[in-house]
């Protein structure tokens, strides 16, 4: 067998053929499982690793940092099902450049995070380790029975929105990672706060959860255009998304100045004459590629959408309208001209096939 | 702060101050977690983490031998709480040297272990990661109301029993690693399966449930003497064991006396005729320190003993009375001639302190 595979296809071999159990309502795919230990109860489950050097570097980030930003990610699988956190466990593996200092400060951070959303550490495991250190939680919660919000039920003519500015974490770490050493020297503070502590939406998913009208979630680990795509694929549908309606702050347009000047710098000496890149086409980039954001990306029934709106806007969580699903399979985004063009499906691949 | 702590100060830090959550029964610190989500329903957490290196290696575990012993692992904790598996996730973190046919097949044997004791996989992650493999299991049992054997219900003049026969799987490791390079050539096969494949003992733990008479449980991670002393701690009392009535095999002993051979060889100059190490005295360390037996450690009331005991019997598991519970805080050993020592609790420290 060829490798390396895509994570995708590797994950899918992994749980192939997996015996089936009895009060599964949902299995491995989604953002978290549902389970349904007694009729009338369901129970959510999902579950996050941090490995430094791949999802957090410490340059950046301190370990109290990582170990509230595991929490959020946790979190946001929770929030993307509409289910109420409750219980966690905590899993590391600490080779010795991590002292036990640093360790406290990321599970306490860690458990300061979930208790802000109603949730405790009820238990975990500690082991020493030779490589990087590893951090994994585990995060169960409940939901009314049968209420989860589920990859799978996007029907064509929903709206699409988004919470917050999606990209704003690629953003951050691609400026940081400019820097010799890394560092977050000339990022600006939305950007690097969206990247190093992201915003919870708990609060978000539960009040739209209250008041109905969302048809299909999926939290955004991986960027806009792939989580998108996994959303499309599980509802069989496609979906059209707008440019000119991507939420785009201000920092995250001089972050996409500021990355257009850094790439035309560093062209190698046969593009120098060439156009540099295009600052919009790199915020469009940033807006949908592989990014860490942890927002929410939502299919509503479009009766629904103005209530929705409303109650975000009251929550304080921005939720913007992206476009619409379609029929037709795929993804397409429409520019400001109305031209639209086929969108790939990408977003962060651990075990990417070879070109 | 000096470094390293040992691993129970550490694990203590780690847990100190954690917010206290509701329908939490038993949080951190036992087997497994015990949790009521509504009245009348205990759930039970566990977790356990296996590193490439540190649980296990290559050369002695194949990848579907890792991953059925990392289900063995969590399933014990779960028969250590009388508790019914259910549910569980696979968190995977994959250096390049386990390439996608090792993942896959830990994860199935990993699950069929798990099926054949009626629990599915219902999540997991995948990250690519520079150190060893390491594989993260939570499983999610439930156990009938207010029912979970803990570790700290035992009371002075409960009998001690134990399934199996303790120190097999640190004998056979040890001889495994005597060989260059570690192989099972000249182990004992019964060694062999101790540490490659123990029995679980669900079966043992759910009869035992259903006739009642066991007051506190353990399961064997860390050796006898270790686990005992975490027991005794919980239940804020002692314990005397009888080394007469420690199980030992026909197996164990060969390998007492294989090891004693092996120490005598390889004394240092200096040493050489000075009298070898005794075997016996090399057999109560087998059976009384660190090994992954991952058999069940039971505090039983006397008069619920010979029911235990012919249960254990009918169900072909061996279980074996060693020794009696008392008031008088510490372990003791007595020893055939009747003779008392005290015993150390010790068992397998991650982080030991410096000596």
């Amino acid at each position: 067998m060829p490798e390396p595979r895509g994570e995708r296809s590797r994950i899918a071999a992994l749980i192939a053929g997996l015996p089936q159990g009895v009060r599964v309502v949902l299995g491995p795919g989604d953002d978290a499982a549902v389970l349904r230990p007694r009729d009338g109860y369901d129970l959510v489950v999902t579950t996050d690793t941090f490995v430094e050097g791949r999802h957090f570097l410490r340059e950046l980030v301190t370990p109290a940092e990582a170990g509230a930003r595991l929490a959020l990610a946790n979190l946001s699988d929770l929030a993307a099902m509409a289910a109420e956190p409750r219980w966690a466990l905590v899993s590391l593996v600490v080779p010795a450049a991590w002292n036990a200092a640093d360790c406290e400060s990321l599970e306490h951070a860690c458990a300061r995070a979930l208790a802000a959303e109603g949730a405790v550490v009820v238990g975990g495991n500690l082991a020493s380790g030779g490589g990087p250190f590893v951090a994994t939680l585990t995060l169960l919660g409940e939901v009314a029975c049968a209420r989860a919000w589920t990859r799978s039920a996007a029907r064509a003519g929903d709206m699409l929105a988004v919470s917050g500015v999606p990209g704003s974490a690629a953003a951050a770490l691609a400026l940081a990672l400019s820097n010799t050493p890394p560092s977050w020297s000339r990022v600006p503070e939305a950007l690097q706060r969206a990247y190093v502590a992201p915003a919870c939406r708990m609060r978000l998913a539960r009040e739209l959860a209250t008041a109905g009208g969302v048809r299909a979630a999926i939290d955004l680990s991986d960027g806009l255009a792939g989580d998108l795509a996994r959303l499309c694929e599980a509802s069989g549908v496609g979906a059209r998304l707008d440019a000119a309606r991507l939420p785009a702050s201000e920092a995250l347009r001089h972050a996409a100045r500021s990355l257009s000047a850094l790439v035309g710098r560093s062209r190698p000496p046969q593009d120098v004459g060439r156009q540099p890149p295009d600052e919009s086409a790199l915020l469009a980039q940033l807006q949908l590629s592989t990014s860490d954001d942890y927002e929410l990306l939502l299919a509503v029934d479009p009766a629904a959408w103005a209530r929705c709106a409303a109650l975000a806007e009251a929550s304080g969580a921005p939720l913007a309208a992206i476009g619409e699903v379609t029929a037709a399979p795929g993804l397409r985004l429409r520019d400001a001209d109305g031209a639209e063009r086929a969108l790939e499906g990408g977003g962060w691949d651990h075990f990417p096939a070879p070109e």
